[in-house]
């Protein structure tokens, strides 16, 4: 069994691991950390898991997690983590980081875009966490820095695409999001009065995923890709949908540019590639850990229009982590995560 | 292996068994129906599905269905149900009916309430299935009759009180309910733009769900019970929430009415009671088959209200019959039931 | 033209107070005060508002605002108004007071169930401010304590049967309510992703609003009126609904009843009766100061189901206080307040 | 008083004029047809209207329509309103479509994209409805072509950059829509089930809305505009946000953005240019005649991105339309369409 703990428990993605694990046959939850909760018993606070999990929230001590477990879930505010799992790979217990901490390759992009001021990664084996590119290094890695939830939408529509060579590097991306992704914490953003009946814009190209996507997009393309991101607030809990304008390098018809994605993905359980004609709905993927992709031609302006759907919570969160912990210790990995789409 | 057949598959509740029972390690879909859909796969139907259940749609064949099938789920308008089971039940197939078909004891009061003119039941061993009731006689049943998804969430808030003799006879009961109890054939009632920013009553004191309630409350309180009713829709896709008002027969706190129901229902896997000053929210029981009961002592009327909550395609529907099939065939009674609710 | 002021602009009640005041004829608004925003236009706050009040949010300034105003609404946590309406009423300013502060006829009522300890009203003239029953009173008044939003839809729902004496005066009230009753103010009550696909009940038989009801129910009834009282989140931005159960004294059928209502109300703009067979919904008075009233006979319990739907915000908040500014300064009542309900 | 006549009463744009005209100073509602409601009061069909317009539904009768009326809306099928337009102006009535009958300059563009077969517009004085760009010719038109809900944004969003020459002639626009603008027809695409929680494109590059864009654009930038264009359905009733990416000739700060558009717009009453930094949300505009413009610039890859709101029933379609009367007959153009938007 793989001794696990959560590091901030009582977010949304917190209880979406413990969602997730608490049902995993090859895991064992022994410690849950909440500052605002400890004491608690997590099912006292989330009464969707009383019988699942009714373990009691402690507070943060990362000595007692380190010693009890065998891998750590890092789901706390940016430069958290860094600490955390500098001293955790000294005693040879892995982290998965669900913020931001772990996702860059180059870690003064980090600092720049999230006024971060912490040590540099060193000699830590770190990866980012998208199974679906870095499957191999997950395998062997010490810290896994899990994907942001608008990246990992994005990069999965556009790998087969940029990895063939067959779209430019310019690519125009409009994302869509469930408030869950704004947090457990209560603000204006986040209100319901505030966000339903009610779709906006916000970040607008100033969002902290655009140097996480162009990083990973111009490692597939070998050359550099610039995105132009939007990201929205739509008045749904869960699911992200990505829009994606492509140009064409020359005339495709949307039987190739199917044929190319089916081959691309064919060996990858979480991704389904829509038959054309038919496109994402974050609906149909609503709880699980699958990510589907549709796509159409504009042959009036050559544009490849692809679309991606995923449950920002699961394959764009703690989903994804869950996947990338099967992977770094072994397991079949799509333990726990073979949960069918709740629909309607 | 159990095989099963759908008759109905790609109504909500058709589809729900379908996301249920592709998991169940115990069953092999064989057969499913669909007047509308019959020769596509219900994963185009459904793309949710995609990947767990790619069987292709058939028309309506009797024969095919209970050559090849052990037990059948019917999904169907009043009335269709009563001539498949007595075809099935002389073949030795079992039958779990999600309609209205089977739920009466007494014929006459099915053809009052739902303006049928079918034959009587004749000596099939019919069972109301409510396992948490009628455990036993599931057993031995050859057809269901699957409870309404109120009277589900009415009964087993309700049971306690009334087996222990606690309460008056005379029960208001009000009921709120997710738009997809109001099926998947389009209609003014369960639009979009109608039901969004909406609540109302319908059917008020006339629901076809007051005379099955009566009808089993009365037996498990020993004495005519009468009810209340006023169903409402609320705008959600999934959840029925009902708050029920009983007259106490005598003084009594919380705590005691809280001791009475952990220990009636303290075996029962699907029904958690909650602690005093905790009250059920639809959310918590999502996509799952749980019944959270809760309630309040209003001393200064001697009223006590208790709340319970179901997802209405679980508990309310769906699950409940495979939990009713799984004590048919002797297998154990969770079996691909135990599904964590999806929270937020 | 009235010189009027707001304290306490910002809030959902504030907000709505603005819309309806900014389009009046005979109305100047001179003064808003807000503690979050002070120093900004509230329509950078609230766009909505741009070109239609582009007021700049003050700090509270007592005096300022009452030597700039002819009426003050407050709309400030308990305990607020009533010290700023003594001052008020000495300099001839009148005063409508969206809180609870005078609500009350006895004020120790009010400081059991609000946990206040302030003055009492001395020889202030307070009304409560429901014109269906009060208008003379209001007329006269300087200060109006603007009815709780269950309260109106419950007491317009009930008069015309409490006032003939028709039924008894023990009553159920299961009432649902739209998030933005839960205020501006952000909490895990008012959270998109806590709230949506979820309806649950609050403050069960315990909530503030009972006492107001009873004290108005039982003056109309003539002799004490009890009041069972659970109030439901509901999954919606605006709206309340409340179903009420009552006790019919002797045998009777919905056209008379019908013809109670239509008598009673004759003469009231805001009220709308139904046609028998027809149930308010709250869609259909959205933004606008109706009251939709409906019934529902069970002649097998002999209980009379009335049901009435408001817009919390406006007939349950911001659109009586203004109906009681206008009787309060002679103005046609239903001025700046004819707004047809949106729909869909 | 202008006499109006609508055909089409009880879809949703139709009731949305009976909303708007019904409080309208200068104008009598002679005439409403339905086609399934006929010889019901509109207010039995919409409650919402009681007391506003309790008017019978007619069977259509083009007779008698023009024989009472000055102007006729028509909320019809493609085809419809060009067969009753020709014989209106035969008559001196004026009409107003709500389709896009009358929307194209090239009558065989109408024929491919909505496979009508229809008699050409002949002589009749056309004019495509939107005032900001054809204030002038509506005044003397005959017939107007009211804008589609997606191009009112889209055309509003872009003129003051293609007037000014800063942008290329190749923009993507990104939309979406509240489910209201999927009609009143129940269907699959409309259900509350199928539609909450969920986002999805639909008809991408294929909308019939691309041709009116790409003619209006064209005549404003005065060379050929080509737009690619992916409508999405949002889980909320009301509302359209149109995201477009547009490359700038040359660099441009958001300022100076802001001032080409402010000056643009300044005598727009229906235009609002929100200031830097603040971005459109639909909520704003919730049940008016506004369109909200915001911006920003990206600087990385020098792309501007405009973003516009509008209410889809308002000045996407019925608002729109009673602005275009006010100007066809002299009245001044925001009579009866002053209306603040709600919010929250």
């Amino acid at each position: 069994m793989v001794k696990v703990g959560i590091f901030g428990a009582t977010g949304y993605t917190g209880v979406e691991l413990i969602r997730i694990l608490s049902k995993h046959e090859k895991v064992e939850i022994k410690y849950l950390s909440s500052q605002s909760y400890n004491t608690k018993a997590i099912s006292d606070v989330y009464s969707s898991l009383i019988g699942f999990c009714d373990k009691v929230l402690e507070e943060v001590d990362f000595q007692k997690a380190m010693s009890e477990c065998d891998v750590i879930f890092t789901a706390l505010p940016s430069g958290h983590a860094s600490k955390i799992a500098r001293e955790a790979v000294k005693k040879g217990v892995k982290v998965i980081d669900l913020g931001a901490d772990f996702r860059f390759d180059d870690y003064s992009v980090y600092k720049e875009w999230y006024s971060g001021d912490y040590e540099d990664y060193g000699d830590i084996k770190r990866v980012y966490g998208i199974p679906e590119i870095y499957r191999d290094d997950i395998k062997e890695a010490q810290v896994v820095g899990n994907p942001g939830c608008y990246p990992t939408s994005v990069i999965l529509g556009l790998m087969p695409l940029l990895k063939n060579g067959i779209i430019e590097g310019n690519i125009i991306v409009d994302s869509k999001s469930g408030v869950s992704g704004a947090g457990h914490n209560p603000s204006y953003n986040n209100m319901y009065a505030e966000c339903n009946e009610n779709i906006k814009a916000y970040n607008v190209a100033k969002h902290r995923h655009i140097p996480e996507m162009e990083q990973e997009l111009s490692k597939i393309f070998g050359e550099k890709v610039s995105v132009v991101f939007t990201p929205h607030l739509a008045p749904m809990t869960r699911g992200i949908l990505s829009t994606m304008y492509c140009k064409l390098k020359k005339d495709m018809d949307v039987n190739t540019v199917y044929n190319i994605y089916t081959d691309f993905y064919k060996n990858e359980y979480f991704v389904k590639v829509l038959k054309p004609g038919n496109y994402p709905a974050t609906k149909n993927v609503y709880g699980s850990n699958f990510c589907h992709i549709g796509f159409e031609v504009d042959k009036h302006t050559n544009t490849l229009i692809v679309m991606s759907a995923i449950d920002n919570l699961v394959k764009g969160a703690s989903g994804q982590a869950v996947q990338n912990m099967n992977i770094m210790f072994g397991i079949e990995e799509n333990t726990a995560l073979d949960i069918v789409p709740i629909y309607p």
